[in-house]
């Protein structure tokens, strides 16, 4: 990998250019008050405080007189000013007194703890006419920004309270980005326009996806048909595939006693992100934070024998986290979620085979939805940490398994301390999307630590009871976020077996209605999702609705279709494949259905 | 339908029995002090406070006793008596005298609300030397019990709290039961053994279909991978089912905001069986106790119009009910359960013909299950009460539907007053088992209601926005308590396409192990559930073992069949059909499964 963001030219850039957006506003503006403005991913940002609401011309104008400045070819000049100086030049700006006066003073968290050291000297960098209180780093002059790949905006009502508290005054915050050159500029307002336009929550409910609805509570998705069509779908093929695979199915229910939980460590260790325990005749029940105690409890019910090993538990089990409502967005970070979790339990022997598989089986499930651009992410633990529970041997074994699977899956693979689960180390599948983005999918942990909690067992075939290992996985991770990156991934235009309607059958007239009926029956037969529009729209607006829709084939048929027993094919990528014998085009379409292609 | 129990002379017989037994018990424990001895279902009991266990030989003792009593041809004779002469009768048993002191100041609720009236006077019956306080009424003589159509017993630990109160001393309670004839004596006892026999719990754990761990909490099954397959087959079917016939799929999460219930009357009506609200961030949550509310909020998510309807959604929601510890029972009584629930939007003039085909569905549905044996029972408002809300007219409209449909459809069907859900008529279907035990499956319920509190509207065909009828609906009610009855019913042998494992292959010596293997991979590649014998058991223990397991088929080889490409079939009723080329015998299994056979 490249350095670290901070390090970078771009980095510098962009710090760079907030510096001159924040002159050119006080131009405009020079009443304005100045709070803070650091790059941040893509671009920068500069919260004021305004004497009057923004408008359009004020940000044309702004962009505009940044370039000139730019163009000037300002040195940034650094200098280091006592605090009295400090307070001198900034006595206008009572933001930057109060960040003065912090520094000065050092800034502690709510316990008291010291966050920041007190500061006995301030830096400040200069531009043209510009100062700023800033630990920098900048770039050499104003002219290392390029003027043609730098850009502005402000969304209404995009504002943010000073220092994020709602009872400081509420800022407005202009955005901007900067690009070392114009082509960069362009590419990346192409992938904002495209982000927008794949964005999940516009496509799920423009697809009759899915909605979400205040009054049924604040990330909590209720499925329409079509996405409950399309969820279920991607859920029976991957339970095939696991039961093909020698795994098990099981069913548990929503909660559970929180003494199972206590047993676990999930609690207290997972307290902050559960809900708060129901009482039940005192007996307290948590809506399930996590399904592994109860395929625990499950392996547990009866005495193993090496023999039944791998034990393989699979479900689809819903779990529940907190999450602040701030936080919600869509179907990647919602309230309750469903994992296509499984449980394995093996021999100390079976543990790196058993792993290999599972990685490898996510490497098919990957592969045959066309999401193949994915690096794994070891999760180790940190030894001067103490929220890690268990032996270190065994931790190192366990550690071991996973880096021998990556290396013998010749996978792309990153080691991050401290980000193993609590009970052992782990991969998480980091998927890049269509766009570049990063989102992180499954994960295939090694457990050695809960089977000693509930004291599992095997009889070995010596006749001694041995302590299986557990492997946790989940392969999409959460079904709702995965179907989520879905949409955006493919921008809707799902893969035929996972389309929600695999065929719009489209008559030129209402007298080739009742030939499609026909039609609409021999393919339901076929067990293709198929719908014939019979609305009072032309045939041009029927193709446009069917494509808007991402419905990948539509069929229509006029005189010359039905003299001939066929259909004339379109495709949503707007190819036209001309009349086809209709027993071909639905061979054809189950075909593609069957072998799960990703092309039409 | 016959005369009421109450008034039945099997009542009278039973009420009788119990003073008799109570007469013996007094011989053997003379210090005994005797409670209350009420007929109950097929039987009788009675409490007594016993100076020292009871033992296997007092119970036989007084069983013998009772037949010579009986024989004595006593009469019962009633006396009225005062309250003064009662208690100085009773004055050596304080559970008597409590009951005198109970009767004399009428007996009041919690609430102070008078539940029976003060009595001045009170009724003694006396046969042979045995005198109780009872109301009756009784047989004429003792000679009208018959001596070999009884039984009593005592199952450690039975016992009851004096008057249910955990405070008051615990009485040994003795059953017995009283028939006319020892045929139904004998009739009687055979359905008691088999009803334990077909236990579900007991069931549940020898066919490993699921288990109740008290860590997990009481009253929330674990689905074990056989109980999960059978469950997700039959869910499958019906889901096809549901597909093919209109419905559409619809998800939706287990908890929801808790103002959703208040605007559907969900909550508070249903307080007393919900869990207590979990607090997010100030915003209440209810583990979802309902799924209509979910279910309106899709139809609500976009304007309707009549060319859509009726919309017909369909779920299996898992909600949660409150049920007291000592209420919960297996699969039939649990505290989460899954309902095959559906809501159809229609219009006022769908109404009628919708309800009858919901209804035909469920005959469908229990007639392919080969659970034919059922009648309809019609909950209808009461309308002195307060509990039902709505417009009277609504109501009619309502109920006469579900009349009609029940006349229509030719149903058994019985209504009830004030048996409605709060919104609206309803049509329970109340299912006979092969032990002829009443179960209440699922329900087809009219609500004119929810509509108007929700304000759901269609277009009609003049432009007009109308409001909708909703049929709330479930087939099997909770699929939880639908299949711990199927299990009774079949007695675990369930009809082949349910049956979790299908085929079980023996092999006569280790050398027809491949041989069964080459069959298994053919036969799962049938989609059928198959299994080899591969222990290290003889032929015999395997057969056995398969039978106890109810699996249908059991497909045999030895070196005959081999060499013929053959199986020798055994079924679960220990038929024997012989040798059978392999390809007959797999088409007979999958022509089995595929129609849904109920024979072999």
């Amino acid at each position: 990998m490249s350095q670290p963001y901070e390090e970078s030219q771009l980095y510098r850039i962009r710090h760079s250019a907030a510096h001159v957006m924040a002159q050119a506003m006080l131009e405009r503006f020079p009443e304005a008050h100045i709070a803070i403005g650091p790059p941040i991913e893509d671009g920068f940002y500069y919260d004021f405080d305004l004497p009057r609401p923004i408008q359009e011309e004020d940000l044309a104008w702004v962009e505009g007189r940044m370039k000139e400045i730019v163009k000037g070819d300002h040195p940034f000049s650094v200098r280091e000013v006592e605090v009295s100086e400090a307070l001198d030049l900034f006595r206008d700006q009572p933001y930057k007194v109060e960040l003065i006066n912090d520094l000065v003073h050092g800034r502690t968290d709510e316990n008291g703890k010291e966050i920041a050291a007190p500061a006995s000297k301030l830096t400040i960098y200069t531009q043209d006419t510009f100062t700023d209180l800033c630990r920098g780093p900048h770039v050499a002059s104003t002219k290392d920004i390029n003027p043609d790949a730098l850009s502005i905006t402000f969304k209404p009502p995009a504002g943010a309270y000073w220092r994020g508290d709602e009872k400081r005054p509420m800022l407005t915050r202009i955005y901007g980005t900067a690009w070392e050159t114009p082509e960069q500029l362009a590419d990346y307002l192409h992938r904002l326009e495209e982000a927008k336009r794949r964005d999940h929550r516009y496509l799920g409910e423009k697809l009759d996806l899915f909605i979400l609805d205040p009054l049924v509570g604040k990330g909590l998705p209720l499925w329409l048909p079509k996405g409950a069509i399309l969820r279920d779908t991607l859920e029976r093929w991957l339970r095939q595939l696991l039961l093909d695979s020698g795994y098990e199915p099981v069913v548990t229910p929503h909660i559970g006693s929180i003494e199972l939980y206590k047993t676990s460590g999930h609690y207290p260790y997972y307290k902050d992100t559960q809900y708060a325990p129901i009482d039940v005749d005192g007996e307290l029940f948590l809506l399930k934070p996590m399904n592994c105690p109860h395929h625990i409890m499950i392996y547990k019910s009866e005495l193993r024998s090496f023999r039944d090993l791998p034990v393989r538990y699979a479900e689809y089990g819903t779990v529940y986290r907190y999450e602040k409502s701030g936080q919600l967005h869509g179907l990647t970070r919602v309230r309750g979620f469903t994992q296509d979790d499984a449980h394995l339990f093996v021999t100390p022997e079976q543990l790196e085979s058993e792993y290999i598989s599972t990685v490898k089986l996510a490497q098919y499930v990957m592969g045959t939805l066309g999401m193949t651009d994915f690096r794994a992410r070891v999760g180790i633990r940190d030894p001067k940490s103490d929220k890690f529970i268990g032996d270190d041997a065994l931790w190192e074994t366990a550690t071991k398994a996973i880096i021998n699977a990556c290396e013998q899956l010749g996978l792309d693979y990153t080691v991050e301390e401290g980000e193993a689960a609590f009970y052992g180390p782990k991969l998480d599948l980091v998927f890049h999307d269509v766009l570049k983005r990063e989102w992180q999918l499954g994960t295939v942990q090694v457990d050695p630590n809960l089977p000693e909690r509930f004291e599992l067992e095997y009889v070995d075939s010596d006749g001694q009871r041995k302590r299986p290992v557990m492997i946790h996985r989940a392969l999409f991770g959460s079904v709702e976020r995965f179907i989520g990156i879905m949409i955006e991934h493919f921008g809707g235009a799902f893969p035929t077996w996972l389309a929600p309607v695999q065929a719009v059958l489209i008559p030129i007239a209402d007298r080739h209605i009742e030939y499609l009926q026909g039609v609409v029956a021999k393919m339901r037969a076929r067990g293709l999702r198929v719908e014939v529009d019979t609305s009072n729209n032309r045939m041009g607006a029927k193709i446009a609705m069917a494509r808007e829709q991402q419905v990948p084939y539509m069929l229509i048929a006029g005189d010359r279709d039905v003299a001939a027993e066929a259909v004339s094919v379109r495709l949503r990528t707007d190819e036209d494949r001309g009349q086809m014998p209709l027993e071909d085009a639905i061979a054809h379409i189950v075909k593609v259905v069957e072998s799960h292609a990703l092309d039409l």
